[in-house]
């Protein structure tokens, strides 16, 4: 099997086209605003759609067939490409930032990772903040197309257990991937414009209600302000962040199946209750968590940790508050919940709810292994018979994602931070939650101190863990690259 | 399927009259020195066996027949009534502690855990001193029985794939479950009768070289010092400690093997392969880990390394430094391998090295899977075909340890204790260590201080990870106590 380089091109230059458009939209911001950054992104996109465009045209042709090898390296390569190109204009702006840090704060926008080096984000050029906001909801799309479109196919994690689901249950109105495609990105720009509005009409400015309405729906968790969510104080604006958020993390097939005449798909969804049931339960012990450490715990403080809790669990990453003071007990909720996640095919990232279900279901079926030996158990997921090789995946997939917490954490204990940062700061990235724990990553630091080999692992963990750790293995097998 | 409580009760009755017996060995040596604690475990000793001759003369008949559910319960039950009985002495002793403190203690050293709430060692009288390395002793040999012979049969945890090897591959020399826990215990026994000569000829005197082989043996890990290993200060000494902790790491069913004429079952094993690569890694690490926190890494540093990283990772818990004060890439480290544990069929517990040899196969099974989607990839074990349901049961383990592990740390971190303490109290009682990291726990600290209900949490937590977490859940089902 040789490896086609067309195809691959093909899809870059296509991708880097469209990013150089997207560098046009802070361009003409800052130059309407006679801000001196718009040259900056007019050059970097004009630059990036060049390349985009000479690459794909030297590629166009007939694409007769995609294979398994080079789906994996379209999907790996184009997230390093996007992230190499969208991080020039943060690098070559006023902010005087190194390359390094341009390309960590890219990659956390385009995993919708939401970790800043970035300080005195209310003092900066728009364009900047818009760019960082339209990284992440770029971000947030890619990342369900690829969902539902390729992981599954690719078996990655488990993920065939909704390759079914995603191109079946539709009957024929959403035969093809480039349909679905198309119907996701129109809904994803339908929640993305209500939100505008809603956060517009609770009394954001226009600018914040953009910028924060990307970076809601695509779970991402870029703010306009230090203090983040925080900034406006405001119940409203954050009732109507906690309804986005949660959105974000629900499965857009299910979105589209239920705009077709089928609402219950979304009601009866076993995944949805456990996901909506998980943050119930998490938002009440946050919430007695504050009194643990001292705190009456009243309305503001159920807010607060509803907030916090979504926030944290969907992989959004705003703050309100440093909920690390509440208490002991917070701190270690809040540790553990970042690895949650929300459901599979929306933009949450994390262990995901799914995993747990099968996880669930083949405990159960251990347990009654374990009493019944000579009886039959057959595991159902949403009604249909699981496959056997779904557990299997699975149990690999968690697996790598703690051989690889572990590894990586104890890197960057050899670089001498403590084991509090150490973990949460990898924790965060690979779960592409935003803030960790402690003083440098926690929800009241900024990761900016950090030294540039941490950042650079850093970034390789938001890919990991935003592309489920398989794709990046695969093509590090010395298997891979053999015939 | 009736519960016959008859086989539960004659079981328990024997494991009893036998504690009962060996609540004499303290008695008698106190007696000796005339001191006071000797009618103590005297009378506690005579109850003990008085309440197991009844128990098992009113239980005394022929059992036809035992069934899963009964095995389940005298699994649990044994560990639970043997630890309130063993904590009765302790409870009584001129030591005046609590009964929790008592029954925390007990547990810890029948568990082979390690972690103590008593300090002052040095001065204890020494008769308390041997029945805390008695119990460990006792506990440690119990454990392999059980790990050869109950866990297969119930399909513990992915234990099945040890059901053919310890009862088949020694051919028809060893047929007998009895006579395997006959053979085990002898060679257990000339074990420590070695372990107590080496030591004593390397200059411990009679009565430390019996206790601490008692404890090395059974990889439990306490000592007849405060500074544990430490006060000796000897290389020799804890080389032959380090010897000694491996070699109850490793397999028991395969040294009866080697002893059978086939030496090479040791040699060839791949388990034992992956243990001391992983130890030779880890304490490459740790040697490191001491040049990262400012000391020049030499022999010495290379000594303490090699021992400390022996101690947790076969979670004996002797420790002859304060290992977290090297670095924070040494809090990492120890935190991480503490989880790791021994082979099958040893007196270490953990997570086991078999796990992860499982999860690489099927890891490496899910990778190939990728590239060659038609290809067919059979998972081989120790050289044969592994069963299907092996990685399930494995991925159910490792849940269900993670699931716990976060729940039991929630609730201390609740009770008031940082992550730190929280996670690895939870940590280093799940896999059964010892020392766990911080103040309190860690392995310059006592457990003392810890709450009563914190001490009971933790005993749940010990007898949790002991049994493999199985036997315990499933007796808690309700489906089990229906008919």
């Amino acid at each position: 099997m040789i490896i086609n380089i067309k195809p691959i091109t093909l899809v870059l230059g296509i991708l880097l086209a469209t990013l150089g458009c997207a560098m046009m939209v802070p361009s003409l911001y800052e130059l309407y605003y006679f801000d001196p950054n718009w040259s900056v992104f007019a050059i970097s996109g004009l630059f990036t759609l060049f390349i985009g465009v000479t690459l794909a045209f030297a590629s166009r042709g007939k694409v007769e067939f995609l294979s398994i090898k080079e789906a994996f390296l379209i999907t790996v390569l184009s997230w390093v490409v996007l992230t190499t190109f969208g991080a020039i204009p943060l690098y070559l702006s006023t902010l005087n930032i190194s390359y390094t840090d341009a390309f960590f704060e890219t990659m956390s926008g385009i995993t919708t990772t939401g970790s800043t080096v970035l300080s005195d984000l209310d003092e900066m050029s728009g364009g900047i903040l818009l760019w960082r906001s339209l990284l992440q909801w770029l971000g947030g799309i890619g990342i369900i197309v690829m969902a539902l479109a390729v992981l599954p196919m690719l078996q990655v994690g488990g993920m065939q257990i909704f390759r079914a689901e995603s191109f079946d249950t539709a009957g024929k109105i959403l035969p093809k991937a480039t349909d679905i495609a198309g119907y996701i990105s129109l809904l994803y720009i339908i929640l993305t414009v209500l939100c505008i509005a809603a956060y517009y009409m609770a009394g954001m400015n226009i600018f914040d209600a953009v910028n924060h309405a990307l970076t809601t729906i695509a779970t991402g968790g870029f703010s306009t302000h230090d203090s983040s969510m925080g900034f406006f104080d405001d119940q409203l604006i954050e009732t109507i962040c906690i309804v986005g958020m949660i959105l974000g993390s629900l499965p857009f097939g299910l979105f589209l199946i239920a705009l077709n005449g089928n609402p219950m798909a979304l009601l009866k969804n076993s995944q949805i209750h456990w996901f909506l049931g998980a943050l119930a339960i998490f938002t009440f012990m946050a919430w007695r968590s504050q009194a643990v450490g001292g705190f009456e715990p009243g309305s503001l403080q159920l807010r607060d940790a509803a907030f916090n809790i979504v926030s944290i669990m969907t992989g959004t990453g705003y703050a309100t508050v440093d909920y690390s003071q509440w208490s002991n007990f917070a701190v270690t909720l809040f540790f553990i919940v970042m690895f949650v996640g929300g459901c599979a095919g929306s933009t949450s990232c994390g262990i995901k709810i799914f995993r747990f279900q099968v996880i669930y279901i083949s405990v159960k079926q251990r347990l009654f292994g374990f009493l019944y030996p000579n009886g039959t158990y057959l595991p159902r997921y949403e009604g249909k018979r699981m496959a056997d090789d779904v557990p299997y995946a699975v149990m690999s997939f968690l697996f790598l994602f703690l051989f690889f917490f572990c590894l990586i954490s104890m890197i960057l204990s050899l670089q001498g931070y403590d084991i509090l940062t150490a973990m949460s700061a990898t924790g965060t990235a690979m779960a592409n939650v935003g803030p960790g724990l402690g003083n440098i990553v926690g929800p009241a630091g900024n990761f900016a101190p950090l030294q540039d080999s941490t950042k650079w692992l850093l970034s390789f963990a938001m890919l990991l863990g935003r592309l489920e750790l398989f794709p990046i293995l695969v093509i590090f097998l010395p298997t891979f690259w053999r015939d």
